[in-house]
């Protein structure tokens, strides 16, 4: 039997429905921007695979760390002990982030980053005898899979089987040139007559929800709103993360700084799963306690693997060097020129830059959406020209490895310009 | 500045208090058994690392596998996409594992499984078009730190601050000799008067609350009631798998099988975090449908990762050998054998043998804890006899890699008879 119908034997893919979508294509090595399968086909990784990859497929530096330190330390318990890669990999993280963050807590996905976070704030509020457990979230946002991570998420499609398995949370309306002063109205109401523990948000971007970009300024207002009113600001970078948005995190752009910060996906320049919520010092301070019971217990068996924490600080070396940033440089150049070029298409409903990323948004028969029919056209469109698109329904976005060359970007583009073309 | 003074400026550790304990270890090198520390102390590793580790620390054969994958294929996206490593590893836990399980979903680690069985389950009733959403587990349960696999878990101290964000289960009381028949009663009651989806479980051994172990045939009894009154069944086998408890999976000694597993730890030999969650036929039948919104939408950036896979396979095949097993059996002989010596020993509460696993519990001034003061005299007293050895409470457990020779079995004991000396 092939490998492709050994799989379909034995294999449950994630976000895959198990009727009437193609069969998985087989790969069996990648390098650079580039997926290779079973028969030789080069194609481009348009999306980083999720998200996660920043500098290519198995990048030599990182494939190098990864393959000593299995042979020197591969693994062990973290409570009670601790190694060099955990240690070196917060004291990189620190020297990066926003300088009231103080401690490294690790896991092993973006969903834990999150789960994370959360649990620490209802901790911290415990702790101090307060009863501040409720949480504000933006409508559309995705913090990931697991409960609390769907809790704080949109109420939707992605999530309606298990609504009655979510805790309550606040949300706000997304924002948009329209509706501000009605949202800072309807968070200070929030802020006043509940007992809010935090706010959690994608900065600037919303990812799963459709690259949905909105503004620093007005979210660093929101952020001094609730720090005003005793309120703790979780930032979900798990996307944004790592040069993603042009600057190292997206909250750099802000004016007020978040207390927590979640990273995930670029963290391991894309080669090893780990999480890592940050903190900041006065979150830390409500567990200085010597009392088990309000000490913060949480941990996963492989809680900053020594693998994941060595690929984490390659890749970190390299995101420092100059290359890396003159290329997130050289993608925002050419994504500008490339929206400017195609935003008058008739099909094109809207065209959006932030750093790296390039969201298009086609006209479609209903609203856009995850949902829409439209994404069984542009996937298998583009694969078959050799340009891995993922769309989000009737959207495609271009979110590359930050070592793709202007020729590679080319290739994406005139792939989406074909398409533009073709469906004028 | 040490290391040690680096990781206390910027590491939070799991599942430790901030203040009020020892300094963390730094380990540099891991070898077989041993956790080699800067200085050169070499500490027997007898949990396993968190019960992950089964064939010791940095296995050749784990270490080249991983090494190869990272150079080949590192990570790719796993929707729309597959690969070598996790087809095959999806067969090899197919060959193993009962033959009622027929698909393999990847996660990353233990809670994620479990939190994929949880919305498996929800999931699956929801397709069906049946309010049946409500899950019974037992008391004492432990299944993970996020807020799904917390629910399903005991509400006690560990869990105290977030009672108000977990969704309601019903919990069972943990089997002893004495409350059988009452327990039977509670669980008929619940499957006949409450929409009962699931019944969720550790198979014979609950680690977290001590190691309690429990009858097998009485586990099968339930099940078989639960399937009488079609209700589905999640073994998490999360700690029990690959061996631990004598055979392959703890369920292996149940006469009636489980229609979910989830596995983790053990699964990758201890070197990267993965997790799997399993499931029947059955099951997976409710989600054929071309309908996305029956899809199951649940997914993490690096699902089957493919160093992990490797890893896994790689650990695998170690399994299979014979001399996995002879080791595993020459365990438990050690293990009953030093259980039957230290039995009558005026401090010993209780001793018990499953498979490579030997719980030993204390005689102390309360009941049996997590939380009992006893932790902090039997933690040191093995490290500084360099046998780590990580305490619940007032219960002490050898969970050693499989590859532990008898003489070094022998140093552990010596290790438990000069405390029971020391205290007697």
């Amino acid at each position: 039997m092939s490998w492709v119908g050994r799989d379909k034997k034995s294999v449950w893919h994630p976000f895959t429905p198990l009727k009437g979508v193609d069969d998985p294509i087989m790969i069996k090595r990648a390098e650079g921007v580039y997926l290779i399968t079973e028969d030789d086909r080069k194609i481009i990784d348009a999306i980083s695979s999720w998200w996660v990859n920043v500098h290519g497929h198995s990048h030599p530096e990182i494939t190098k760390a990864i393959a000593q330190q299995a042979s020197e330390l591969e693994h062990i318990i973290f409570a009670g002990f601790t190694h060099q890669p955990a240690i070196t990999l917060a004291e990189n993280l620190l020297s990066i982030l926003p300088s009231n963050q103080h401690k490294i807590f690790y896991s092993d996905n973006g969903s834990t980053s999150v789960e994370v976070a959360l649990k620490m704030v209802i901790q911290y509020w415990y702790n101090k005898g307060e009863q501040k457990s409720k949480f504000i979230a933006i409508d559309g946002a995705y913090h990931g899979d697991t409960f609390g991570s769907m809790s704080v998420g949109e109420r939707g499609d992605f999530t309606r089987p298990f609504f009655n398995h979510l805790f309550d949370v606040e949300f706000i309306e997304f924002p948009t040139p329209s509706n501000l002063d009605k949202i800072k109205n309807q968070f200070l109401d929030l802020l006043k007559s509940e007992n809010i523990g935090a706010f959690i948000f994608e900065p600037l971007v919303q990812g799963a929800a459709g690259m949905r970009m909105y503004d620093a300024t007005f979210l660093a207002e929101l952020i001094s709103l609730a720090h005003n009113h005793g309120v703790l600001c979780i930032a979900d970078e798990v996307m944004t993360g790592f040069g993603r948005t042009g600057k190292l995190f997206a909250s750099d752009y802000l004016a007020n700084t978040p207390d927590i910060f979640c990273l995930s996906k670029g963290l391991t320049g894309g080669a090893l799963p780990l999480g890592v919520t940050s903190c900041t010092k006065e979150i830390e301070d409500a567990f200085q306690t010597t009392d088990l019971k309000k000490a913060f217990l949480h941990g996963h068996s492989y809680t900053a693997n020594p693998m994941a924490c060595a690929a984490a600080n390659a890749s970190f070396e390299l995101l420092q060097k100059l290359d890396c940033k003159k290329s997130i440089e050289l993608i925002n150049r050419c994504h500008m020129k490339f929206a400017k070029s195609i935003k008058s298409q008739p099909i094109v409903k809207d065209v959006r830059v932030l750093g790296t990323i390039l969201a298009l948004e086609f006209k479609s028969a209903n609203d856009t959406s995850y949902f829409s029919e439209m994404r069984n056209q542009l996937y298998p469109f583009f694969i078959s020209r050799n340009v891995l698109l993922r769309p989000l329904g009737n959207l495609i976005y271009i979110l590359p490895p930050y070592i793709i060359t202007e020729a590679q970007l080319n290739e994406v583009y005139s792939a989406i310009e074909e398409f533009l073309i073709e469906r004028a």
